[in-house]
């Protein structure tokens, strides 16, 4: 008898509950409003094709060979130069470390940084892939308090002795919230003060539609103060994984050793091809189209929520990224409401897995961009009458 | 001041040594015999170019989105096939997980796994790689006894209790040894008597140049007692980063959620153009043409030893792989003797860090698939000379 013996850690690991309500949501006639995928409407298909096509006629045993761990040269150049171009002053292409989608950034991140018990601050609601990612290393994870405009700088004392904060201050995944410039300032001046290390992910930062977002945090932080992970996913194609993390020396080496022995390196045609995309300004015709295309999506359910759900639910409109934020009357439970919803015609993600700590229930996310205005307002509307009924039920 | 604390386990990650060695080697006018790449002229390079095309011509949009944790399913189909050709009757698609090149396979078993200070047996001297993979996760590694035809059987007993014991029984990297068929009868008996789960790791098995390898452990194992790790990267090209899993039932779920922590998924787009391009029987054209081309320089490499180093090491022809392993008289330090080597103008890869644990140090590792017959003889006279020298001083 075979005895499998698994690690203490596994049992940290469970499957993803949104992919499982993906899952129940994928049925014929129903609007998805509860993705969280791009729109495929914006892969630049032609462009990549051509770079394909010319990585492998310039440089294809370069391309298809074993490569350096550390990513391909010049598009860890180009990372840095995009990220001093953001104000982060001190990046520099040897401290840029090319991952396997930025998803593997927070793996690496928890494999070098969590011992089991170790406590990691996070914004709550916050990011659950991030969390998923932690979770095998068996942090104490800790919501740090917060309000409207994201965490609170006084929560960072409370943090003080955390491994690091986790924060996403651009268009936040699951919130839309996005942190302004003064409390960014105050974030790192507390977090500096405590101690505690800042780990910032943005994937969502070039999806603005009003006007860019404040400087990152690593931008008004110490060289040595912050991680900060970006990925291609959203402004290129996520089916070419491909992501990076900016490190302090102090963690690089460490990193790099972790990304060695977790898959020796990302796929060196797949950096190759994202680099002849991107090196001739490609990214700056590219995004505005992007840009363009998620506002409309954006103002059509802004515009469907003000017509059917206005005294039923509160929400912020989102200033840029994927998602609206909502929150039901105190008694809803948005779990509850998904499979009344999906009868309805339409789906959305509740909020409850998105919050480290205690749940507030009574919350989902809506994304809006893999849909049309017609199918926004059609969702939304389905969403609303459900909601009635409910509400009405109750009453 | 920022208070970067690490993880316990990244003192237990290092810098590759064979990293370094590398660097060292690389100088211009030095024929390396220390690379594990394969030859570049083996890729098929028209054949990936048209793949890549026709995959972002008919599925665009599903190449480049967010897919599946599991992987495409068409490729998962093709190696289930594959392994039951090989004799894995009990291979099923669903138990078949598309990782980030088999390395990826290896994080994610440790990951799954091991417990610091969990027992993990290993062949001694056995792949770096592997040792680098498990390394954060602590374990205690352990060297099976071992003689040229591999683990020794009663080797298993004294493993009794290890998480698992961590084989390469086609044409070993570092020792290019294959496990006969009796042995491996013999391994699988005694791996069950002991209760001890194999993880067997084949990225070798297709490169044999007289005949082909005894059918997998995981063939001769009950269906919950292996696990099977594969790899694209010596039969196509390793710069895709495609490799596979195939677990038992038990552990599939867990690896499962560690890859969807890990990286969400590989790569869709090279799983798709692989998918592509080997679906209608190409590997049966082309691995043919590998075969030819390394049995040729393996031939060179084992007529030039002969000629050059007949009384001063010991080696035995592989009859597959990329390797040949040499035994130097015991008093000769290979770390010692490469910076002279060098010197005269050849590179190759010590012994010693292959070793769980006691190492002999008068080891070295062989590379023929990368240089010519003709660099081959002249390599291995300039490491005859070398070697001379040292000898001759020493006397």
């Amino acid at each position: 008898m075979t005895n499998w013996t698994l690690a203490q850690r596994a049992q940290r690991m469970n499957p993803s509950v949104i992919r499982e309500i993906l899952k129940l949501t994928e049925q014929p006639g129903v609007i998805s409003l509860a993705g969280g995928l791009p729109s495929p409407d914006t892969f630049p298909i032609e462009v990549l094709r051509d770079a394909s096509a010319r990585v492998l006629r310039d440089t294809p045993r370069e391309a298809l060979q074993y490569a350096a761990s550390e990513g391909f040269g010049p598009l860890r150049e180009w990372v840095a130069q995009q990220l001093q171009a953001q104000g982060i002053a001190h990046a520099d292409a040897q401290r840029v470390l090319i991952t396997t989608g930025s998803q593997q950034g927070l793996d690496l991140v928890g494999k070098v940084m969590i011992d089991a018990g170790s406590r990691v601050a996070v914004e709550s609601p916050t990011y659950l892939g991030a969390l998923q990612a932690f979770a095998p290393y068996e942090p104490a994870v800790e919501a740090l308090a917060g309000d409207d405009e994201g965490a609170r700088p006084e929560a960072f004392a409370a943090a003080r002795g955390a491994r690091f904060a986790y924060l996403l201050p651009n268009f936040q995944n699951p919130s839309g919230r996005c942190v302004g410039d003064a409390r960014r300032d105050a974030i790192v001046a507390a977090a500096a003060e405590a101690g505690v290390p800042l780990v910032e992910d943005n994937p969502y930062g070039e999806l603005w539609y009003d006007a860019p977002p404040p400087a990152p945090l690593a931008a008004r932080a110490a060289a040595d103060a912050a991680v900060y992970l970006g990925s291609f996913s959203k402004v290129l194609a996520p089916g070419l994984r491909l992501g990076f993390v900016l490190a302090p020396q102090a963690l690089y080496a460490k990193l790099l050793q972790a990304k060695q022995a977790a898959d020796l390196h990302t796929p060196s045609f797949n950096q190759r091809v994202v680099h002849a995309v991107i090196e001739n300004g490609f990214l700056e015709r590219h995004i505005p189209t992007i840009r363009a295309r998620y506002k409309l999506q954006r103002d059509a359910m802004q515009a469907a929520l003000g017509k059917h759900l206005g005294g039923l639910a509160q929400w912020t409109q989102p200033r840029g990224g994927m998602f609206f934020w909502l929150e039901l009357p105190a008694d809803i439970d948005a779990m509850a409401l998904l499979p009344k919803a999906v009868e309805r015609g339409v789906a959305f993600v509740p909020g409850a897995p998105f919050f480290p700590g205690a749940a507030r229930a009574n919350t989902l996310r809506l994304s809006f961009v893999t849909v049309s205005p017609q199918q926004i307002e059609a969702g939304i509307a389905a969403l609303a009458q459900t909601l009635g009924d409910v509400v009405k039920r109750a009453a």
